[in-house]
């Protein structure tokens, strides 16, 4: 099964995506979609949407792993995130790959062991669950790790 | 110039369509998306792109009005609420439609005069501005009271 983790946001989007063959997992690619940043709201989502259909064109995923978001941000980088979050779902189902919703605590859980784990706690586990030869930035991370945890948990809930 | 109001909902997506010439407002047109109530998101979201691709399809319009969110909600709501305005503000760029935003209180004053006025009275405002036979549902004239709003003040800030 191949999974693609995405961490959605409006300067930052991270991806990662995956393989799960039996109870082994490998990577096989991840990266960041970075929009230009003076460009309008407008851009950034077509930017987001073109960027992130590409990856989703070349990867193939068969699912895509998604934290919700973080409650404890101020409220207007939180419509910022929730905005570009419509627009990764919608891609998503576009594409026609289901969406799972993991909770940050399961995420951190899936690869630290508990949910309050550090941003660089979870880089450093991505790295060595994934054997990767360098430490993934802290977004491409955040997305592995998701992909990992949907590929643990296998949810069923869709978004 | 054609302007065309939204108000983003993941219940209810309001629209209106107005035509400016001269000094003189004209009502082209007005309506509601309406998801199925069980459906996931992913369903909402690509839902709410077909509808309004077909609005914009139809109506043409040349300028995109959208109030900006309102804070005042609970945060589950506005999360709700923004993921769907970042699929809006998405489909309206992908018809290559600039995207003006207006606060709730612009809005109100551009139809009711002052800031603090209650749902009902930018509906009895609408339908006598654009003189309309019955009073549009309360979704429907948020919408065409934006788009009164930009026929205006015709911002050029884009989103």
């Amino acid at each position: 099964m191949r999974i693609i983790g995405i961490d959605p946001g409006s300067i930052i989007t991270g991806w990662g995506v995956i393989d799960k063959t039996g109870n082994t997992l490998r990577h096989v690619d991840h990266g960041e979609i970075r929009p230009r940043k003076a460009a309008a709201l407008s851009e950034v989502l077509t930017f987001i949407h073109q960027e992130l259909s590409s990856v989703i064109g070349q990867a193939s995923p068969q699912a895509v792993a998604l934290e919700n978001i973080f409650y404890g941000k101020n409220v207007r980088s939180l419509i910022r995130q929730a905005q570009v979050r419509g627009l990764v779902i919608f891609t998503c189902a576009h594409h026609q790959i289901p969406v799972i919703e993991y909770s940050p605590l399961e995420v951190k859980k899936a690869v630290v062991g508990y949910g309050r784990a550090e941003k660089t706690q979870v880089q450093t586990m991505v790295k060595v669950i994934l054997k990767l030869d360098s430490l993934p930035t802290a977004d491409a991370a955040d997305a592995l790790a998701a992909a990992i945890c949907h590929a643990n948990f296998q949810k069923e809930q869709l978004l």
